[in-house]
């Protein structure tokens, strides 16, 4: 998706250790048209595997998956890293490596709101080593549930995500996809 | 709006001490349809108030302040309860008690996206104590920048936001209003 490289190249800064800030327009400020649009392409491209649900992780997710389920015109949900008091006793969690903190983060969903019923579509913001996506696919099964397809927005294809997803045998869909970042912060597309 | 009131009296559950579980469509799973039309109708009421920024608090608050930003045509930034390794050090931060988690939470807010030229509308999903919107409205006066506006989906009256908020003197707008909850759960509005 042009516009959102170009908005990469614009706004994106490479901060070392395969960390790429896009505090400007996803992460902390958020560009709500871009993501819009960003949301109707995912849509666009995954329509056909014909999802029930879209699921995301808080937090920055919750913008790109918000949008993309409003194009397909379903339901999002949001996998919590705390369970709130809301949520019942039997919630399923897992837990995923968070390379960026150190130790791990928890992800938790209320079995009220994805079944044996449900086709899911995951979405988020980067797809990086793919153990947040994971960890949701994880979260689907443990409800019953079965994954559809996966969308993000920023791909780090040097990362490997997709081949660390490949278990699922879903399409994967990014939008951008960045093969490296060279020492002097350059951000090297794929393809 | 009667449509969020409707919903409410549909899907939300009274759990006691003051707390409502609205997890079928804002709080966990969203109705992507749903918040962009209550994005609409608060960035309709408040539109007069010429906010150039739209501010919330991860986590709840993204969806629907994402929807009023949109309609409102200006970015949203959502405030950090954790400092990211991409928020600069000299990112501000404000304490907030956590009535439902106890002890207190942190805000963080990155100097980089709003500054004195800014006109901030303050968006969550919703307004009981007003202590997360006092605590947002800081971080823009730390900021350098103006709090014009306070925008939520689902105010509880009785537990007194709106006096709480009063020394902002700006106008403050929700979109369903709830008096006060009975002891068999029954939710009872406002006017």
């Amino acid at each position: 998706m042009e516009r959102l490289k170009q908005r990469i190249l614009q706004d994106g800064k490479y901060l070392g250790r395969g960390i790429l800030k896009v505090d400007a327009f996803l992460n902390h400020q958020v560009d709500p048209e871009l993501m819009m649009a960003c949301g109707e392409v995912l849509a666009r491209r995954l329509s056909h595997t014909r999802p029930t649900k879209v699921l995301t992780a808080e937090i920055s997710g919750i913008a790109p998956a918000l949008a993309a389920a409003y194009h397909l015109g379903v339901y999002l949900i949001f996998a919590r890293k705390h369970r709130p008091i809301t949520l019942p006793e039997d919630s399923f969690h897992v837990r995923v490596p968070s390379p960026t903190k150190g130790g791990e983060v928890e992800l938790w969903l209320s079995p009220e709101w994805i079944g044996p019923q449900d086709r899911v579509l995951i979405v988020d913001d980067f797809l990086a080593t793919g153990q947040t996506i994971k960890a949701l696919a994880q979260l689907v099964h443990m409800a019953g549930g079965r994954v559809v397809g996966v969308g993000a927005l920023i791909e780090k294809v040097f990362q490997k995500g997709r081949e660390n997803l490949r278990h699922l045998n879903v399409p994967i869909e990014s939008l951008v996809r960045i093969a490296r970042f060279e020492e002097d912060g350059a951000i090297i597309f794929a393809e």
